[in-house]
This record gives C-alpha cells, sequence and structure tokens, in this order.
C-alpha cells in the first residue's frame, strides 16, 4: 500500500474545518506521529459551577487523535474512531482554551492508536488524558 | 451517610435540563441501579456522510450514567464524572434517536461505575458501549 | 468469507486447554454470543491479605472473551486481544473461584468486541468488569 | 494529611518482593512521577507461537504503577488498583525482557493515576500501553 504524501498543516486544518462543522479546534502543529490542537473555551462549553462539559474534552481529544493521524496517512475521510478511553484528572480553568497534544503510539495499516494529554492553555498540568484508536479503511492511500 | 430519598424521574428530568442546558437527552426511565435517556439526533448531531458525531455519543453514555445515578444517590450536583471508556460498534441510523440503556455495576461511598449500552431507536443492535466512573463528593446525603 | 462450523464446548475448552497451557479457566458454557468460564482461586491467586491479584482477573476476563469469541468463529487460532479494559469493583471472596460471564457486543469481519461480569462463585455482585476487543485475522474462516 | 518521606528504590524493591510474591519484576528506577520495572521473560511467560501471554504485560503495567506510586506517596500496602486500560500494539520479541515505563498523571488525596508505555527491552517500539488508577487508602500518610 502506498500512502499519500504527508498534507500540510493549513490541509489537515481545512480539512477539518469543513469534515467536523461542529468543532472549534484549531489545529497548531502537526508533527511527526504528533499534533497539537486547541479547542477555545465560552459560555457554550461551560456547565454549571465554571466546569468545562466533559464531552467537549473528549471532542477535543478525538480531534487531536485525527489531526495526528492525518498528518501520517494523509487526508483519509472514512478514518473512524473506534475506542476513546479518558480519565479526567483536575478541574480545567474555565477561562482558557483547552490544548490537545497527541502522540500517536502506533500507525498500523488498518488500526492507529494514540494518547492525548489535555491541558489549561498555560499550564503544565493535565487536565485530562485520552486514549484512543482509530480504524483506518483499505482503501486508504491507494 | 444517611442518603436522601430516591428522587423522581420528573425530578431527575428537571435537574438535567437544569445542569446541562447544552444536553438534549430526554430521560425516558429510571430504575434500580439502571435508568435509559433518549437523544434526538438532526443535523446538528451530524458529520457529513451521514454519521453521528462520536462525542453526542459519549454525551448520550455520560448523561445516561449521570440519571441512574441521581436515581440512586439523590440529587447530587457535584458527582463528576472520573472516566469514560466509549468503544464504538457500528454505524447508527442517521435519522433515528441514539437511546442509551445504563445499569450501575456499583454505587459505593465515593465512586459509582456503570455500563451504557447505546442503540438506535427501534434496533436491538449496540451502536457504541461505554463504561464510565462517578465520583460522588462526600457531602452528598448529609 | 465462510466461517466454520461453531465449534462445540468440548472443543473449545480442549483448545485453550492446549494453547494457554498457564491458565486455570475451566469452560462452564458457551452459547449464542456468550460464554462463561470459572477460575479456580487457591494460594497462587492471592496476595497477602486474600486479595486475589488483579492479573489473574484479567487473565480470567480475557480467557471469558476469547471462549465467547471461538464460540461464534471457530477454533481460530491466531485472534489477538488488542485491548482490555478492567474495572475492579469489589474484593472478591478469597476462597471460591471467580466465573466470568461473557456477552459479546459485535462480532466483525476483524475486531470483536465484549463485555465480561467476573463474579465470586455463588455471588450476585459484580466484583470487576471488563471490555476487550479481539483482532481476527483475515484469513479465519477460508 | 502529611505523607511519610519517599522512600528509596531498594526499600519499594524489598515490598513488591515481599507483596508481589508471584510477580517476577524487577524494579530499575523510581523518579519524580515516574518509574521504571523490567519483566523477565521464559517459558513461562510464553504461548504457543512464541507470543508473551497479555495477563504478563498487564502484570508488569500494574507493577510499574504501584511501584511510581509508593514513590510518590510512600510504602502504603493497601493502595489498590481499580482500573487499568491496555492496548496491545505489536508482538513482544520472545526473548527480551519487558520493561515498563510509568509517567503518573495525578496523585490526588483519594485517587492515582498514570500510563505506561511497555517496551521490549533494547526496543524504542511501544508494544503495550495501559493507563490506570490507584485508589489511595485514607489512612494512607496519617
Amino acid at each position: 500500500m502506498t500512502r499519500p504524501a504527508k498534507p500540510s498543516k493549513a490541509e489537515i486544518a481545512a480539512f477539518i474545518a469543513e469534515s467536523f462543522q461542529q468543532t472549534k479546534c484549531i489545529v497548531d502543529e502537526v508533527g511527526p506521529m504528533s499534533a497539537t490542537i486547541r479547542h477555545p473555551i465560552g459560555i457554550d462549553e461551560l456547565r454549571p459551577g465554571g466546569t468545562i462539559s466533559g464531552p467537549v474534552m473528549m471532542a477535543a481529544a478525538d480531534v487531536a487523535l485525527y489531526v495526528a493521524l492525518l498528518g501520517e496517512i494523509g487526508i483519509v475521510p472514512l478514518a473512524v474512531t473506534t475506542s476513546l478511553n479518558v480519565n479526567f484528572l483536575r478541574k480545567p480553568a474555565a477561562d482558557r482554551s483547552i490544548v490537545g497534544v497527541c502522540r500517536l503510539l502506533k500507525v498500523g495499516k488498518s488500526l492507529a492508536v494514540g494518547e492525548v494529554s489535555l491541558y489549561s492553555e498555560g499550564s503544565g498540568d493535565v487536565v485530562a488524558h485520552a486514549v484512543g484508536t482509530y480504524a483506518i479503511p483499505k482503501t486508504s492511500g491507494s
């Protein structure tokens, strides 16, 4: 299987904006087996008490994994999440973006696995940690 | 620790509507160590290709767990999700609600664990399965 | 892909005994998308304090999944566990077997997912709960 | 809550050897919020085909987490694993030790969470990755 040339950060960002119109995630960096994304936090992402909604953080982790994966295998619209395991560790700041840093652990022919640490922007404490798997369609890159 | 009287389905539904203003989830049933919720699916929940967004299903699983837990421990606003592990199994129908059926496995003093099967309304196939844990604040029920 | 005839409980038990010579698991039942196994508990499975070692319970969950899967796809030696997520819920009895009840959630062409509830024999309380995925080799059943 | 002085690597190794008499794990390093352990691989750890048994890798991950945690909170015999999520990524070498590198993500008052990357000794490829949580008994350190 020949995989396409690795896409640029701008190509991935354009694809994410088009495919996930609901997401507010911004692509910050795409590197070898890695990516960093940012999710702005506003009133829509908060629950009473100033807590960032869990699904917002899960969505940010999912996008970070997807961006890192696209950086490796090219723009593959049909890659789908098959599992996501999230641990919520600390209350994130209500007035800062969530930053997601993904490290891919494996990109196989049919399955990719990566981990994501989520931070409140400007802090080094992990607020949530996720491990996810993506199924890669057989036709990708051919 | 004395826990409060178990709340009614209507009380839980009112609390969910107030606390999770972003959620569209409807409380269908609350039973012993269990709950059933429903999440209507519309254009906002779909990605290109007619796939229901993963975070929508994770949010539905999270609410199902929370509703079942409230049914056991009473209206405890500060219970927070500490982990959620989701496996995505089949493509759900794009034109049907997602139904989440939660079974609590344990409700301890400080931690509750449950599992949720998600279905497309009217079908018996599990489209996603989640296991989640909730931390119960020490003051609950006192 | 044509899959082989479903094997009998005795065939699966013989295969498990041969392939997992380290396991003490006994196959109790194999049903549609399900299986029940039992792991005897003795001094080798206990840690100081009379706690059953976590890896013993993880191994029991893994075997329960494998037995249920073999019941569906036939004797496939190369199916391998790709993930296992275990929650430990209660202290199991130190003097009773661990019983694992598996329900398969999906058996696809390349991936199977199931959940396992572990009990102390004779009790209805779940002592641990696992969700696992198995990769099914492409040549299975052909 | 005052926690005891941090124990030395030798103290932790002695405690592990005593408490987990079944384990073959060797403590290699204990650092701030981290630890490295090694599990020798021999005939007892292999399944037919030269695969290292999944439960052996799960046990190694569990010990790595426990060692790192003891390095932070002191020798606390009653800390127990509450969850372990493992992804198996590559076939490990059958003739090399498994090395587990743990990074703790959070050590709270009642719960600790960490992640572990497992390698075949001498290789930089992650063969399995685990995330685990430990419950810390309330009396610890007091």
